[in-house]
């Protein structure tokens, strides 16, 4: 694979895309959101991999839409359902975990793109807005989905309404983001959560992420049945029979994702 | 439009109900809930209107049915489905923004009414309470949906079960309430917020305040396709083409709501 | 009903349920997990019940599985239909409230046991963790459900992928618990407020527990149904006329739960 607006650093089980346009913070262009999608849908299908992290290059994490770009299509709407719209499905699709590494700003479709990792690290300084309403347009990207997911309605219209600024500390306090981290420890910190991640069992996590998605709009009964389900698959794997072996032998589990 | 229950004052863009029932803490009649309804469906409908406030008069905001009214119809279903359902139902189909400016308590159907509004800012001293448990009723007007969209399963089951009282303070702290102001600066900060409003893009916050509801019980794809739907509406806007212009020119946009 | 692995304790309308295998801090055997569920389906249909209390005996609320317990079937996804799925059910669906003392730990299955509860309370000390991740499986017994219904799917990726301990005074921040107790105070809280929810209106709680599940998947409109079918029922009940009287008469209404 050949990218030309990310970087992708393999390292072991860890993937981690960079997003790499520093001179426009990182916004997003068809060619970089496609860019994304790519590395999501071969992260899929790759053994190897086990975790996916998402970050940016330079100071911002990603500043949404590229406005300068130009518009490929007059309907908005189909240059999402082109760009945007296969990339997060290809994101939240994606049976392994993606860690959001926010180094800085998450603007727009690039506070969607934050909101569509599953577990969230931020900078302190790093901060979050739906400044879509800036240029007079509705939230896209998922925002929408994930905003009435961690946050409820009430602040998910106070956000979207207003753009506010969230810095990294409410956006904790609010749910979204899981640990802010000081500029100083902050790579060090980066780099030991992604390995952190690597070695737990991440088929386990990928299903209970499918889970978790399931039961956004389904009654008890049917999430019940899609445990079930996802336990069938877990209970057979072997990072099953070592967790339980090494929790008989009181020693640390080593777990291989399969 | 003429009223019996509440004023109706109408400043520039902005329209203010003032429930009007002070000396019963602007309990609900079937004429109140009927000219809500009225109010929400005219501003629903006209291009001239691109904010609606709800506010009570005197020291309330509203403390629910109006117990020495009678009940027409001694199926409480019934009742619901002729009064307060209609106009939930118009208040939250309202494709425009709706700002709950609450001012004293709001009890009971008041609580609900509170919780139909979008965005909501609270006076120091007000407060929320789901008190149909005191009379031995179940929670009504929409109660049910607005707590498990904003507070989740265990805090509405809290509220509902115990009528507890929340501060203006706790419902900005578990995230209905976006704003709590002092006694003193009240009615200027209320003022302000509506004008604010009523400079944003409104076409779009309708677009928005729309497909957040969508997304409580849809999945991913779907909202995506929502918002893609929604988009293409927003991006043939003027609002739109003054957001980008204004942007590119680094000045203030100056939103029409079209 | 004579039991193995529980005590049931009965004072006046409220059943109090002691899991009661200390020696394995409360660990769920699929015995236990079947008197469980039999002790909420005769809550169900018994008038004198109106409210359950869940507690665990010793130090522990529950452990989660007992994993030397040995399964009874390779596939985990058929061990939970026949065992914690039934249990889950018949407590979410039993129509008078569940009150979680959470006396110490509630860990994997326990955990999902506790947030089954409607309401918590939690000793000091106690804490939560979805360790299933621990021995490579993924979330059952409903935690995902309940975790994405109480603090949305951020925060629910969170407890579930790193399986970290949650403090009762974190639980009460984030929302599914209600009150923190000290050790001091334990017992005689958790009496006095099994006793409080004795003398509500036990019937229109259990029509709030019924309709706010609903609400999880459903639009605005059949949510304000749900409530109107409900308030169909309790506005016919022995209690409403009681709390309408009792209100007008300006006394502390005297609720029978009918």
């Amino acid at each position: 694979m050949e990218f030309n607006y990310l970087k992708l650093h393999r390292s072991g089980s860890i993937w981690t895309i960079e997003l790499n346009r520093p001179e426009v913070f990182n916004a997003l262009n068809p060619g970089l959101s496609h860019e994304i999608r790519e590395v999501a849908e071969a992260a899929q299908i790759s053994d190897l991999v086990r975790v996916l992290v998402i970050t940016g290059s330079g100071k911002a994490f990603c500043s949404g839409a590229d406005l300068k770009a130009g518009v490929t299509d007059p309907d908005l709407g189909n240059v999402l359902r082109a760009t945007y719209n296969p990339m997060i499905l290809a994101l939240r699709g994606l049976n392994k975990p993606v860690i959001g590494a926010i180094n800085g700003v998450a603007a727009g479709a690039g506070c969607s793109l934050a909101l569509a990792c599953d577990y969230l690290i931020a900078k302190e300084g790093a901060y979050f807005s739906e400044l879509f309403i800036q240029i007079g347009l509705a939230m896209d990207a998922g925002s929408t989905a994930f905003l009435m997911q961690s946050v409820g309605y009430h602040k998910a219209f106070e956000l979207a309404s207003t753009g506010n600024r969230v810095s990294a500390v409410e956006a904790k306090e609010i749910g979204f983001v899981a640990e802010v981290i000081s500029e100083d420890t902050w790579q060090g910190r980066v780099d030991a959560l992604a390995k952190e991640f690597s070695e737990r069992p991440t088929l386990a996590i990928g299903l209970m992420k499918q889970a978790l998605q399931k039961a956004q709009n389904q009654d008890l009964a049917n999430v019940l049945e899609s445990e079930a389900k996802g336990q069938s698959i877990a209970g057979r794997s072997a990072d099953f029979s070592e967790g339980v072996m090494s929790f008989m032998q009181k020693r640390a589990p080593k777990f291989t994702g399969k």
